[in-house]
């Protein structure tokens, strides 16, 4: 195991800092791209017109909260009537759902990382042919808390694995490639006065792990499947409140990853945003 | 790591064989269960009375494709008019699509392992609490063909890795635990058998590698990020095919371990069925 760096960073010419990157050459010699799982192509659709003024974009779980969220941006920059429908604009699809407001892009990544990492790669690609610049991505979504004040919002510092290492260990070709999770702390700190300055809800930065699974993975006692007892749920949990982990989620770690190796780490904009859910654990 | 066994499959006695078993000693204790996924309680939903019936689970990434398949099966067992809409039994979440047809019960899980593992949990306590007998699960989807005429329909014999072992690694409590994705051979050959007397498509036997990422975890050359070369990937998708696989997708291995340590095992019914898709690879 060993951290991805001078192998696929040397791949390309040191990306320009304003504009999103792909790091894959395969990619430059392709006539057409087509993003299958948003249902766009290269030969398709024009996306530099379609795109090329996005500057934020947020991601998070559910069609229907990016539809909200769509709406809701739509209100606050003035930009159309939150009464009239927005388009989705992966309609030819049901995979994933997009809304454009202004130069907001919002999209859904389904659950876990294997599903916004296949939205992130094509993203990724989808920025890079609209030849967009100076891209922040965030993704907000809601998360179990952990020794938090319900309803807090954890604005992530870095993401961590479920052994509290600030990594993501991906397959490829059969190898194990790690990758690291950090984020920029002085973003956090930046949207963290944002959030004193809003002064509706509590925020607090933290660390944020990301598990493979929603029941046993995050030590859940109800789930179909339960192997430990309630006292060694109760010490893991101890254990990741020790480690700066504030809580737990299913996407951060290869959002961090993707987002530090791709052309929008340039600006060192990435970074993700956790509402927490009353509801939950 | 080591093969989880004993430990949890002791948690219980043995289940009987006509039922479904969960291996959760707290969800026994719990008055009410909330599967938050579905959008479905049994304290405001009568679960005997709504799929106490139900001997068929058919499971599939993609909520239209699930709900076009409860159409076909509608007309198929002459139950109701495939002209007719089915309603959404989880129309109260937008994370999974549920049709119920007669015995057969029609689910999306979306994309990867952590989204079907949630619908897994919540499906086994569905059943559970529905008193459920003698259900048979099968997994529906498109995947990537290796070696094997486009249009093929791959039966899985066993889930591999992207290692090409047949094993699920799982992380609990910050712990790998290691869990079995061998499925029934003779339930393939059964399977198989149907196929050849339908006789409209070519019909294969075969291992099914389950990856975490579409892209890089598949070796594909199309991504945001690709590291390797086009031999390498030509390399790795050789050692595949002799090693018996003959198609790749992401969602076999938790599914072939889930219903190996769940009463969905008892009948060992559970296999997977990948109808690959031609536009694929």
């Amino acid at each position: 195991m060993a951290y991805v760096t001078a192998t696929e960073k040397d791949l390309h010419e040191k990306p320009n800092e304003e504009t999103v990157s792909v790091l894959n050459p395969y990619l430059m010699q392709m006539k057409a791209d087509i993003l299958y799982h948003f249902a766009l192509g290269t030969e398709t659709h024009d996306f530099p017109s379609m795109f090329g003024d996005v500057k934020f974009v947020c991601v998070g779980g559910s069609p229907s909260r990016m539809k909200a969220f769509a709406l809701y941006i739509a209100e606050e920059l003035k930009l159309g009537d939150s009464q009239n429908d927005i388009p989705n604009i992966c309609a030819g699809t049901d995979r994933y759902a997009m809304y454009k407001v202004g130069p907001v892009l919002s999209i859904s990544h389904g659950m876990g990382i294997p599903s916004i990492s296949i939205m992130l790669h094509e993203l990724i690609k989808l920025l890079y042919h609209s030849k967009c610049s100076n891209v922040t991505v965030i993704r907000i979504g809601t998360s179990g808390g952990i020794g938090i004040e319900p309803g807090s919002v954890v604005i992530t510092n870095q993401s961590v694995d479920a052994s509290f290492k600030p990594q993501f260990e991906q397959i490829i070709l059969g190898k194990t490639v790690v990758r690291s999770t950090k984020l920029n702390a002085d973003l956090a700190k930046e949207l963290d006065q944002c959030g004193k300055e809003i002064n509706e809800f509590n925020t607090v930065i933290g660390n944020t792990m990301c598990t493979l699974d929603f029941y046993e993975g995050q030590a859940r006692l109800d789930g179909a499947i339960c192997s430990y007892t309630e006292k060694e749920k109760m010490d893991y949990l101890r254990a990741a409140y020790n480690a700066g982990i504030r809580n737990i989620e299913m996407e951060s770690s290869v959002f961090a990853a993707m987002c530090n190796i791709s052309g929008l780490r340039a600006k060192d904009k990435a970074f993700t945003v956790l509402e927490q859910d009353p509801m939950d654990r």
